[in-house]
């Protein structure tokens, strides 16, 4: 028995929109969902407690990072990430699949896994799909991801070919190697860069093992918004009804409408706590920029009429002030409300789906955005169902 | 009529201790009392309603640092700094005099006032006792200190006493100037550095102007713990005992045990904060170190026992994986808990004064920490009544 159940609740009549709920050992995720990345084992600057209090029913964690420091093993006899973290809602990790190949160190890839070095002390590590198994069973997240092979992009089609063929390969031995599956539900990832045939094929051979869930990886890594759409627009269709879909990595309000419009169940991405630094917090136009001179003696919120911790306390002039003088709390200010941005434009896509009134929904959240007018009526297209 | 009222309440038989209620506009002290320190509008690393929950009755705040950014007239503008932060109690803020003799960036010092240059944009600045009092007005805060000239450690005799001429002289200007007496009561600082007949001569001057309180300043500045109780113990008696007592910038637990058995009433130190951000946190014997390799897999609290948010959840293993990996959780979690200890040991204090056993508790508290037996029998000599 898989350690998840999707329960399909509601389809879009005009685009593949769906709301549902993922009820997993650690309670229930009601989808479309935005997950908030706490790569270390924790979210940048913020209490997880205060996550919780925002309703954010799921975190993600990095296996890479984890695995590296304070090492899995110290994790698991913690009591595992959740104990460890003291996060009483679920959790999602990902293989290292993407940290592995994505960032600097790697040695060598071969079919039985991935050499590469610890930017921490320079130690060589291997990692396969039995090792990052063995490593997200330790951790104990209740959705674990598929070790899997990511190329750059742009990828020739033979080279995309080939990782996905590998990627089919190692998904088979993390079905073998994964201890918990009562507790934990394993994803398989579908690869194939840009181009159709191969996201298809990839596809089709996840499908075939069965899969509690399928992700699209390699995906937001520097193509343009409508190419990430047309990928989206070959796999979806081929993923089963009954089994969440989870687009890795991704990302902006815009790209979640549009990627939700084409059947996505689940996000995550590092951009609300990333931008908080940078002190840029998510508005209906896209950025707010606190920072600018013009919001020095600006007493409204970040975003006036947002629900969220920051917005319902502070002045865009105070959290300036913060970011002026590198008060941490500034990027915590930004990070929650970020972060309750895109769960609440989540929450409000969720509720129009179920209301049927998605594509008004749609039309209303994507009028102010800052996008050139083809890009929009191309991503947010209401023809898709 | 004073903007504050001190209530004593009960008086050790054994020591100069006490313990008391100051009434502001924003609340209750219960004193003695260990107050946090938000120098630029926010105390480091925290969220200010974890401080309410923790149930911190009054913050401080620095006028020398909001005077340069953001500037007092928009901290005015934004309703008073207990708006523009939204702390919802009491606030305590310093005049300036400190910052502007012990930072870099002093120009000129005359009996007018003193001319510095602002450490942001090489700006020149010239305050005078006027002019802290017009920012502090500005600022809002329940408590606002007289703006004082600060000497360093040591000081020749003859620097001292001008030091302290001029302190009165300055006294004196900043209760004329003070414009909202109704709403912010002014402290007077003793000052006098180590020689006991200018403390002395400060106290006697000051005590004449009728000040709502005083405060010691100038300690804390390199002396030895021992010349520190020498001082207070000449200082104190002089002052009234209907009046709060204040000891500035002040400290470790065994500075706030043995100041509270000289009489003193108040505290404020940037040592629990800044503690957290080199990974140190208090504890019984003084400080626990958390980086150390031995607490890799130390799965208790910080310390066992403690009620701070971060003893109650979290454990030695995580925080210092937090520490190792650079995450601002690790210093939020420290500061929480730096600031609950010398808040919860001043709270024991009142408790034990009131209940008639102020030196067994300065016994118990005393007995693990880490200082020479000679130096522990001089700071905690129980017949100072």
């Amino acid at each position: 028995m898989s350690a998840i159940r999707f329960e399909l609740i509601k389809q879009c009549r005009h685009t593949g929109a769906r709301a549902g709920i993922v009820h997993t050992p650690h309670g229930e995720i009601p989808t479309p969902i935005f997950m908030p990345v706490g790569t270390q084992a924790t979210v940048k600057t913020v209490m997880l407690r205060d996550l919780v209090e925002m309703g954010i029913p799921i975190i993600l964690s990095n296996s890479y990072h984890l695995y590296l420091r304070p090492g899995h093993r110290l994790v698991e006899e913690a009591g595992g990430l959740h104990d460890f973290m003291r996060w009483p809602r679920a959790i999602l990790t990902d293989s290292g699949g993407f940290q592995v190949f994505s960032l600097r160190g790697i040695l060598k890839v071969k079919e039985e896994g991935v050499e590469f070095q610890s930017p921490h002390d320079g130690s060589r590590h291997f990692i396969t799909p039995e090792k990052s198994m063995e490593i997200q069973n330790a951790l104990g997240a209740d959705i674990i991801m598929a070790f899997d092979e990511c190329v750059a992009n742009p990828a020739t089609h033979e080279k995309a070919k080939k990782a996905v063929e590998r990627t089919t390969r190692w998904a088979k031995r993390c079905l073998e190697a994964h201890q918990r599956t009562d507790q934990q539900a394993l994803f398989g990832i579908v690869q194939g860069s840009l181009y159709s045939d191969l996201r298809q094929r990839s596809a089709q051979e996840l499908v075939e093992m069965d899969f509690p869930g399928y992700a699209s990886g390699g995906l937001s890594v520097g193509e343009s918004k409508i190419e990430m759409c047309d990928m989206l627009e070959v796999t979806t269709p081929l993923l089963p009804q009954q089994k969440p879909r989870y687009l890795m990595g991704v990302g902006t309000p815009e790209d979640l409408m549009a990627a939700v419009m084409r059947g996505i169940d689940m996000f995550d991405c590092v951009m609300p706590t990333r931008n908080a630094r940078h002190g840029s917090g998510f508005g209906p136009t896209g950025r707010v920029i606190l920072k600018n001179a013009q919001y020095a003696n600006d007493f409204t919120p970040i975003v006036q009429g947002c629900g969220c911790y920051a917005c319902q306390n502070f002045t865009k002039a105070y959290v300036r002030h913060l970011l002026k003088s590198s008060e941490s709390l500034g990027h915590t200010l930004l990070s929650l409300h970020n972060i309750y941005w895109l769960f609440d434009l989540m929450r409000g896509a969720r509720e129009a789906i179920i209301e049927d009134r998605f594509p008004d929904f749609i039309a209303e959240k994507s009028e102010e955005l800052a996008l050139p007018a083809e890009v929009k009526s191309r991503l947010f297209a209401t023809d898709l169902g």
